[in-house]
């Protein structure tokens, strides 16, 4: 790490001291030039990194503390779509000014402690621009990771938590709204953690978490797994209500391509058995060929492919 | 990840197709939502974040492809302090457009090779500035890390490599030098992964990389092991020619507080068997008390305490 004295009191006022939590697995945290970690015998160490930046993942208007919370809790649902336990985050922080830290430091701190994870180290730099980078790991028995290529021909399709509501969310702050209920689905991101590891111990082999859009990531699903997928957009969550609230077309658009739900999208055989506690929402079928086929009263209909292209 | 279509092929074609070498240790890598580890059995595993921005940590001017090569050896000096075999490397790349991301992929591409470790994933956003986060890994035999807080009083303070060179060759390169071997020092960063492995086995159990200049990173070793650090200006390594050349005061300013060297300092009794091969030069002791010591022909000299301090 660069730290310097005061940069280094610095890290310490605004992040360390927030996050109290050690993992079990630690044997040397934060404060070093490196941590380090003893992994339990039958485990795999599973790990991501994920980075947000102020105008890009977060309007420039919007908190810092809650982006920051965001930013972990994004990284973190790469760590459900594999089924792990989440044990370890390090933040490589970039920020205006000392206030600014300040604010992304309580954020980590939030997220962290809210999920009971180690901040285990990091890095922070003065920059133009406010943003993290979040790199995230934790702990799954050894071969049981689940992956976006093993969904077989002949699986139902299913979603568990929401889709388009960050996406209606942020339109709510972007037009002005600052009450909490309001924005909340964009505010606060809850990594489906103890889902994707229910998912995994029922036998579930294939998830992905729905970042840019249950398109998008039903696209990576597909063409990892060499397969196409089926979706009927009204067995969508509350296709019905937000059909009726927001008209055909919007409901459409925000369900197939809005993103950062961080919805959990995996298949499994229809009569799995244990998957009622999780709420879990059929939406289509595995089938054979590729790409992604959305069927509205058992209709074909035309989707033109939309998402999120940072270099487009 | 986040990644779209035309995003995940960017990725690919950026960086991974450089990047042939796949750990022992890797189970899953790159293009599922996490990469996923299996840790031999009497190992930890050593992780490390440091994040490098254009304007900061290298000139604005200067080649993307190089600076992101200095990026990804600069965190992995981070391992070579704790004595670790580095192993994967993940990038989360912010780049001001498509040929800055080709640019940054080639350049972590040649470090990766260049030091024989994979690339397990990663991220990539659209910045108004170009930047890298590198997240570094890498295994060490259990209990056996060189650590920050492990400096006992009666030991020499050591260093392996050199000290003000990357200084030195930065200030050619503001003023306007381009040949290869007048900023070779700022152009390739080698991290002492080997030399750190060797320093561990050979029984040492304090070290830090010298990234924020000598007077610094002395510093956080003498506070973490709860003692002082007294160091001898002419027993530095080049002192005599340097100050020939340079004065003086310049030569004692770029080895005390000239940065991003990564040579590893280190404290060990005099007469370890063993050191002669890495060529570490003897640069002081460590004492009782608190704080580093310069001196001059015995007598001691005042030095004010510098370093880049990013909020100041």
């Amino acid at each position: 790490m660069h730290v310097n004295n005061n940069e280094f009191e610095l890290i310490e006022l605004a992040f360390r001291q927030h996050v109290p939590h050690i993992s079990a697995n630690t044997s040397v945290t934060n404060g070093d030039d490196a941590s380090v970690h003893r992994i339990p015998e039958g485990f795999e160490w599973v790990t991501s990194v994920d980075v947000s930046l102020a105008g890009v993942h977060w309007p420039d208007d919007f908190p810092l503390a809650l982006a920051a919370d965001r930013a972990v809790c994004a990284a973190l649902s790469d760590l459900a779509a594999m089924g792990a336990t989440a044990t370890n985050v390090w933040v490589a922080a970039m920020a205006t000014d000392a206030s600014a830290l300040n604010a992304l430091g309580q954020g980590v701190a939030d997220a962290c402690n809210r999920h009971g994870v180690e901040l285990s180290g990091g890095d922070t730099v003065k920059s133009s621009n406010n943003g993290l980078s979040v790199t995230v790991a934790g702990l799954i028995p050894n071969g049981d990771a689940m992956r976006r290529n093993q969904a077989r021909v002949g699986e139902s399709l299913w979603v568990v938590g929401l889709l388009g509501m960050s996406a209606l969310s942020l339109e709510q702050w972007q037009l002005g709204q600052r009450e909490a209920e309001q924005i909340r689905y964009f505010a606060r991101i809850e990594p489906l953690l103890s889902q994707g590891v229910m998912l995994r111990q029922l036998g579930v082999r294939s998830c992905i978490d729905i970042s840019d859009g249950l398109l998008q990531d039903a696209h990576h699903l597909a063409k990892a797994s060499g397969c196409g997928l089926q979706i009927s957009l009204e067995s969508l969550p509350f296709w019905q209500s937000l059909s009726t609230a927001l008209g055909h077309e919007k409901a459409t658009k925000v369900l197939l391509s809005g993103g950062e739900d961080y919805a959990l999208l995996f298949s499994a055989p229809t009569d799995l058995p244990g998957l009622e506690p999780l709420q879990a929402v059929k939406i289509g079928t595995v089938i054979e060929g590729a790409g992604i086929h959305v069927t509205f009263a058992e209709q074909t209909i035309n989707i033109p492919t939309q998402g999120f292209d940072h270099f487009a």
